[in-house]
């Protein structure tokens, strides 16, 4: 199953499903809100159509109590640098108003240069989880979506902690959907993770090379803290971001920023780091 | 005016003030909740009286919709260090998770090697801040609390990224009272913070040697991400951390740790590291 969270031509937001080129309301404001109801499953059968046209898709969890973000978890990458496999994963954070939607404008205006993408796989939490085994971390993931940890490298790199840098308001899109596991796998293999700005492909990743994997995280994260439903773990990038290339390349005004991994979605983003921007022009 | 929120007899919290021996009871069920009305001063007049025998007071704002904790910002302590002055804020953040009351004790068995203190002082937002000037910031502080950013340094130092050591669930203690800022100015001077451990004085140095002082934290943050009433910003600790000891000292089942601010206040915890911990005994 496909959830979203979409809102209506008369400005009210619903949870809803895809149901081929439908959508279909489910009886919550937001995908985070309906997960934290565990039958939620009890409200498809009979679900009002909505019409698409006119409405448009938010984030799906636009206010989980924790946005957990995890650094340093794609093998691959770890091993072309020379280093060695962590032995724990790096944790950072962001609050709910770091989010916005799938397609959605970007301004970085306060912090314009050396912007840079991170395209992410998210897992989305569906169970109080607190000292949970693997198990039962795996048993909680309500679903899977995509993001982009679009990070402000000068603030990033300011001081020891990357976490300035990865908390500026209105600047990570989480979406577009949350695929339920029953319809992806991360672990399967042959998913990709592309990061595209205008026409480059930057980042393009199979997301089972992850080193802590899905059930791993939340077993991990729950261990010192309480997860709730709706709460949000980003996976880690794999590499091709901005400042690991030669020459390094950030984003510059007006870029087109597409994250999407197979069998999810893409988010797709317009990025401004003018003031003024053009966001109201070309979209 | 020194505010506090109280659990009451019959369950109920509620925002008060401290008048002489007596608390007076305000209209809000904690101070978060009290900040984010601008016009709360008006309740003071002919405010009820609370019986504190059989209340007791809990962490101030129980829910802030942000924790920011700053790290390395006492000047003494860096330049003793050999270091030089920092240009900008390291920033860490916090869940309201973490939280605990003034008197609470503090059950750390899931980490109980190398748990160590962090005496602080704490400001709390009063207004909406975003993109703030000093001034602005400055006349949006409702006030300073007491905090301990207890530390499991060895999460911490498990990989870069400081945080996983600095979230454990119900381990920072906060209060406990929020004194307005026309009775208590860190810049003064002469008020100093002490984290005493059963009867050793640990640290105990003056407030007002902050690098970066509640205005400009704010400022600085609201920068990047807005601040709302009774988000809780950690302005970062002096020397005489158990790490930084010789020989190290850490924190043992039992310890008592006593954190005070002149003019503010004391938290007073008992710290438990084994699983079962005499919690229910002892105080």
């Amino acid at each position: 199953m496909r959830l979203l969270t979409a809102v209506l031509p008369d400005g009210t937001t619903t949870a809803a499903y895809e149901d081929a080129e439908r959508w279909r309301r489910l009886p919550a404001a937001d995908v985070g809100h309906l997960l934290s109801d565990p039958r939620w499953r009890d409200a498809i059968d009979g679900a009002e159509e909505i019409v698409p046209s006119g409405s448009r898709r938010l984030t799906p969890v636009p206010a989980p109590t924790k946005i957990i973000c995890i650094g340093l978890n794609y093998r691959e990458h770890i091993l072309e640098m020379g280093r060695e496999l962590p032995s724990h994963p790096t944790v950072f954070l962001k609050h709910a108003d770091t989010l916005v939607g799938p397609d959605d404008d970007i301004h970085v205006s306060d912090a314009p240069d050396r912007v840079d993408w991170e395209g992410e796989l998210v897992v989305v939490v569906g169970a109080d989880l607190r000292r949970a085994t693997r198990d039962e971390a795996a048993s909680a993931i309500a679903g899977y979506t995509v993001a982009n940890d679009i990070s402000m490298r000068d603030w990033q790199n300011r001081t020891t902690q990357w976490q300035q840098g990865k908390m500026f308001d209105a600047t990570t899109p989480v979406g577009p959907v949350v695929v339920t596991p029953d319809e992806f796998d991360p672990a399967a293999g042959g998913r990709h993770l592309r990061t595209t700005v205008n026409d480059d492909v930057l980042q393009d990743h199979d997301v089972s090379d992850l080193v802590f994997g899905p059930a791993d995280l939340l077993a991990y994260v729950s261990s010192f803290t309480r997860l709730r439903p709706g709460d949000l773990v980003l996976t880690g990038t794999p590499g091709g971001v901005g400042s690991g290339r030669t020459p390094p390349r950030f984003l510059a005004d007006g870029d087109r920023l597409t994250t999407s991994i197979d069998g999810i979605g893409s988010l797709d983003n317009r990025v401004f780091t003018t003031a003024e921007g053009t966001s109201h022009g070309t979209r």
